[in-house]
């Protein structure tokens, strides 16, 4: 019987027995998986646990690191989380490319988070505004103790304002509140505030439907750039390669076809390091993507130009991180990332991030207007069959060797290996 | 000095050396806490470290399960990889609630895959034509050896056409791709054909800008749903509840502030599968979001009606999933996953992972519009920091029972641990 009822009131063994016994006909090889990736360390094991609910053991997932990416003169080696092959290997040879001609220049331009009461309202605006404006002092009242520590630091609440969207939807108002968080990413902070001020505005005529941070933050965003005179381009043929490289972007800038996927490209960079430092890569994810669509039609997240002999390459994005709190103080590896670049607070993590975005999409660019983007990968298809079959020494070598300008694939090196062993 | 040369080249060790020399004044403790999360199974350790580039060791993700998902009436318990607290809780919530009310009813709309050749040239659309018509059989010349396997299994290269885009950039034309990869997600497929295509085309006069596979799949839909009568909503007052959730969708569909942290929700129970069945979830990010933009204005990928006495909450969004290759047939926590789940085909796969999205998204909603989304996050928040405290026993039942009603702030917590140590 595959339903149950009281599946988290079991203690760890028992729901592995419960899913070995039910999906898995008691096979003892079910639970040997799971638990050879449990640490030794039981404190260790048991924190990891309760970092979410029902957790039976632990996806690896491989952090590498890649160097020599100096941002605004200062050079980090930057942690990257990510399943993807070659991304990290992308991100290093370009770091180490660009090192000679000034590394990447960086700067955030705001920070400004969002969250939102709404509103339903069937009386007339000006009625719902006066409410709104008398009440308007307590909303700070009724946040005080919520904001005092975020005050300290500087920060709190910024502005609040009534939104009239009946226009949009019959009956629909907001209230628009605007937060400087700081150095955390203020999520648990900003829907504290926004649930203490929605009872202060409702009534028996004000209905409050929800109040929530926004993930989309059009002032929360930071520029990474790369230029150069185009003849330094580190590449063979600097003009062709500039006006080609030049043309990828445009096309990503009026394709969505193509600008998925080359933002997809930037996000590989971002999210390795998003992943890496304990933040949450869905919200970073959703807030990209619409960005990318605000202008009403889904374009590139980075430009390029080329002007008076300048190769100019950057990349402008939102991105809500925090460095203290949350996931990042208690994951030991996030901690381990975040003592690696030095604990930058939020705005340096911003363009550490947004600069290995950047040369996530210059080294895919790069690739396909040259040599195309399947060399690279297929020669990590080819290590990874290799892994899977254990091949390893000589063989290894020569499998190889023979492969070199030959098409890659599951089937080809297994009949290649069947031929000869 | 933070400069390296062939850091890629130095051995696992003598990475986390550099490493530990540079950036750690050569701590033990850093290398202590790199190798704490190696296995001690080499093999093992060896299989992940080949993963990437630069592996030096592992980043755990907890992988959670979240039982008794009934989808088109078979029962799955569902593998949930993921860092954010009460995600792997409420899907569980939101599957237990459903069950009994038929569970969730899902189908696949399409599984078109799309790549795509961007091409510069100065000449007429018609001489370009007449070119492409006349080296429209080597495409397939050129790759059959690489469509031989995928044609086998009933797929391959569906359609090849060229598309005039001069009206958006000059000089520039596509031949856009459609595909069939089946059971695999199809990126090393797909632009190993697209590569192989190109040289065909090319021509001294025909250029080549790049040839990439596209992440924007608006033919690769799934579509999962949620319904029954408003009177058997699994809810207090099922009517209020019912009004007030279809406001809280329509407020998603008219407002993007709204819109993009809805999906977000949406993606934190997609993502979860994904990252657990070895997919990649940046793809699976760009694919949705940029859906969700498709019609000019970021919105919402979930609907819901209210007709007739019966409630109708559904979601529909891209998913290009691989059930084959890849990672998911190295990585073998990722084998558990697809074992846990059955080893469903692609579509089937999409199916399940479609439909712990629109869980989470219930989740969130049912959340947002009776209590708010604190209280089950402030019970998760005050546990990490009591678990980072190291509070625990009788004691920790003392803390839970004085914050039951009061607001969890680190700051509250150390102030009230403080009072009475």
């Amino acid at each position: 019987m595959s339903i149950i009822s009281g599946f988290s009131k079991l203690d760890k063994t028992g729901k592995i027995n419960w899913i070995s016994d039910t999906f898995f006909g008691s096979k003892p090889e079910v639970v040997k998986t799971l638990k050879q990736y449990w640490n030794e360390d039981l404190a260790l094991q048991n924190l990891h646990d309760d970092f979410i609910e029902n957790a039976i053991s632990n996806y690896y997932l491989p952090l590498g690191v890649a160097p020599n990416f100096k941002i605004n003169n200062k050079v980090y080696a930057v942690p990257m989380v990510t399943e993807e092959s070659s991304v990290v290997a992308a991100a290093s040879l370009v770091a180490k490319l660009w090192q000679d001609l000034g590394g990447f220049k960086t700067e955030v331009i705001g920070t400004e988070k969002i969250g939102q009461i709404h509103l339903n309202y069937k009386g007339k605006f000006e009625d719902l505004k006066q409410h709104f404006d008398g009440v308007y002092d307590q909303f700070f009242e009724a946040t005080e103790s919520l904001t005092q520590n975020m005050r300290k630091r500087g920060g709190g609440i910024d502005t609040i304002s009534l939104v009239d969207k009946t226009a949009d939807l019959e009956d629909y108002y907001q209230i628009h509140v605007t937060f400087d968080t700081k150095d955390s990413m203020g999520a648990n902070f900003i829907n504290s505030c926004l649930e203490a001020m929605a009872k202060v505005i409702e009534t028996d005529e004000v209905e409050v439907i929800m109040s929530i941070l926004s993930n989309y933050l059009p002032n929360c965003t930071v520029k990474a750039e790369l230029s150069c005179q185009i003849k330094d381009l580190p590449v063979d043929n600097p003009e062709l390669f500039a006006r080609k490289f030049h043309e990828a972007v445009r096309i990503a800038e009026i394709e969505p076809f193509r600008a998925v996927t080359h933002n997809k490209g930037i996000m590989n960079g971002v999210d390795s390091v998003v992943v890496a430092t304990g933040n949450d890569f869905r919200a970073i994810e959703a807030g990209a993507h619409a960005y990318a669509a605000r202008n009403g039609k889904y374009s590139s997240l980075s430009t390029c130009s080329l002007e008076n002999g300048y190769f100019t390459f950057s990349l402008t994005l939102p991105l809500a991180l925090g460095t203290v709190g949350g996931l990042t103080a208690l994951h030991p590896m996030a901690q381990f990332s975040m003592d690696l670049l030095g604990r930058p607070n939020a705005e340096e993590l911003m363009q550490i991030v947004a600069a290995v975005g950047l040369a996530q999409n210059f080294a895919a660019l790069r690739a396909l207007v040259t040599s195309g983007i399947q060399k690279g990968h297929m020669k990590m298809h080819l290590s990874n069959i290799l892994n899977q079959e254990g091949i390893v020494g000589e063989k290894r070598k020569e499998v190889e060797a023979y492969f070199q300008n030959r098409t890659i694939s599951h089937k080809a090196v297994l009949s290649y290996l069947k031929m000869d062993i």
